[in-house]
């Protein structure tokens, strides 16, 4: 039978979606650099500089910072099938679509879930957490999305990890749209568990997801009753192969690729240095709110919440929201991200990430935008 | 503070290991392309011909054959996670470390495991599965390794399967170093869940897991009745992601670049045809036989079940293991396993996958080694 599959051949675009962002070519190219073996000395030395910078990203001294192999969402799911045993309560503060899934997650993990829930499009309230704490004394955890990547909010972290540590909780944050792009600092606030990704405010490829844990947080695995459920995500297997330079035991085959890609987003970012690209996203984040002014949009989130890296646009009366956004692709080769569950139709998320997160490409969109309106 | 990290540089090496095997160039460039947003319609043809041409490797016509984004022991999870409900009884049939990692992962899905215990270095005894499936009527699955890596041993996949189907079970494959390499064929062999990996047969780069699963399986797992613990890996929410070009529901953001080499992979694949490439497997494998025996080594596994694609070779009384293997990546720039378990310090393990599996390979692994020793 004779073949007719051909090689593909990816289009050139400019990501301006909710994640991936377009990729820095360094990091494309050190993606791309021979494979290696995941036992090869060279990589495990590559992976010690992976944790180092890791924990300069998510500013905290967590030994345990490293790399789950698989996107972040499953991050998602590595935090709460390690932390959570059977019945045990925890509050999920929700005001988006990824804090919806969190509360999922966090059900099947077997967690008596209690959700405080919160309008989208608004930050979480802090007096609600406060509450429902006082009711559920005898809540373990508090879970939520630090950057609401369904609505482009942002939540103070900072304040609410204050209450649940008050209380006595650890604390599960989403970190997915936040590290490498806004502040974030988990030592300083109190973070017991957090997740990203590869391809946002880090600006690497697709597909890995940088976790960070307190030693609280360890303990509290560490002495777990049951048996934790899934295999690969169990720490106690994952951990050996990223602890420790000297014995290694075997876990799975590492995405060799993956990992230099990461390295190399890494490397950028303490180049850059990391409080310069929180800056950078919040100067690009204005240049783009006053280039939207000029064409009369506004912004679905109100000005004191809004994500630099992720910002969602509300359309105006009879806008095509999807004939627009086919032609920006197809025409102009711009992606921008259409709403997400209740936003779809409504907005649009126009992420500003990483590499992505540049003046020449919020002009390239402006001037797409012009002529197709 | 100053950055001191710096790009990462990877040498050049000969992966003849239990993989990755070393990455033909096309999939390397093929990978570094740029990153697309995960619902761009490129990207979707793209995702439609990697299952296409996945059901040609697999040779199956089964509709749900798609790809894991995380690597191949998480193809092995998501096997039992999604078809097995707690209590119910699946005999793994175990010779070596991953058919002892498939017991320890059902034991995690609540199955209640019957192990039929073969031993390492010498296939699965049909006999043995027989006697235990009569003693075990209630017996819903069978489960065991095609291609066991630890041993280099073939597991008669068609009998096994056949024996397990006249007893009224499902059958869950593990192909991970299978596919592409030896032959494997799941529509005529009664294979109702198989996975495989992307950096072994496929030659690609490491990270992906294919995943094939009959109508009798997905029949089985729709109609569950307790929820599946995973949120990453349930099928019911993965598959529409992968199912529907026309309606496709969000689930992870895809790790695009990676799919970008499993693509090209199977194109090479398909280009040189699936036959050819496993006799050219068998082929290097008889050249390798014969260049060891000029040294005076020989194989652990006997004769009709030695793995073409992964050759375990006795060491020879007084030969320094860790020494040599040493010598072979740093000096030579050649990767070769070591044993794995009860394997260690007596064998090596030589992968000949993929685009590595070729004779220039060989020659010089056994040019090394002749100065070596």
């Amino acid at each position: 039978m004779e073949n007719t599959f051909k090689s593909f051949l990816a289009p050139s675009r400019i990501l301006l979606g909710p994640g991936p962002a377009t990729v820095n070519p360094r990091v494309l190219k050190a993606l791309s650099q021979p494979t290696l073996g995941h036992l090869d000395p060279n990589v495990i030395s590559m992976m010690d500089e992976i944790k180092a910078m890791l924990r300069n990203s998510f500013l905290t001294e967590n030994e345990h910072t490293f790399v789950i192999s698989a996107p972040g969402s499953v991050g998602m799911e590595f935090s709460f099938v390690n932390l959570i045993e059977p019945g045990e309560k925890v509050i999920i503060c929700t005001n988006g679509y990824f804090g919806d899934r969190m509360k999922q997650v966090a059900e099947r993990s077997g967690a008596e879930v209690v959700v405080v829930a919160g309008e989208w499009g608004k930050p979480l309230d802090i007096e609600n957490l406060k509450i429902t704490l006082k009711y559920n004394p005898d809540t373990k955890f508090v879970g939520f999305v630090s950057s609401e990547t369904s609505t482009g909010v942002r939540n103070d972290t900072k304040a609410l990890c204050e209450i649940a540590k008050q209380a006595g909780c650890i604390t599960i944050v989403d970190a997915v749209t936040t590290l490498g792009a806004t502040e974030f600092r988990v030592d300083e606030w109190g973070v017991d568990m957090a997740y990203s990704c590869s391809q946002k405010g880090l600006g690497s490829v697709p597909g890995m997801s940088p976790v960070t844990i307190s030693p609280l947080a360890v303990e509290k695995i560490k002495n777990r009753k049951t048996p934790i459920t899934s295999w690969f995500l169990d720490l106690n297997n994952v951990w050996p192969y990223w602890g420790s330079f000297e014995k290694r035991s075997y876990h799975h085959t590492a995405p060799v690729n993956s990992f230099y890609a990461l390295h190399e987003s890494l490397v950028i970012l303490m180049e850059e240095g990391l409080e310069n690209s929180w800056s950078r996203h919040t100067r690009n984040h204005l240049y783009l709110s006053d280039a939207m002014a000029t064409l009369g949009m506004d912004f679905y989130v109100e000005a004191p919440y809004r994500l630099p890296q992720l910002n969602t646009i509300l359309l105006k009366e009879g806008m095509d929201d999807a004939a627009i956004r086919k032609s920006l692709l197809l025409d102009y080769g711009i992606e921008v991200g259409a709403g997400l569950g209740a936003g779809f139709g409504k907005l649009w998320r126009i992420g500003l990430m990483g590499y992505g997160s540049n003046i020449e490409n919020i002009d390239r969109l402006m001037n797409a935008l012009k002529i197709i309106l």
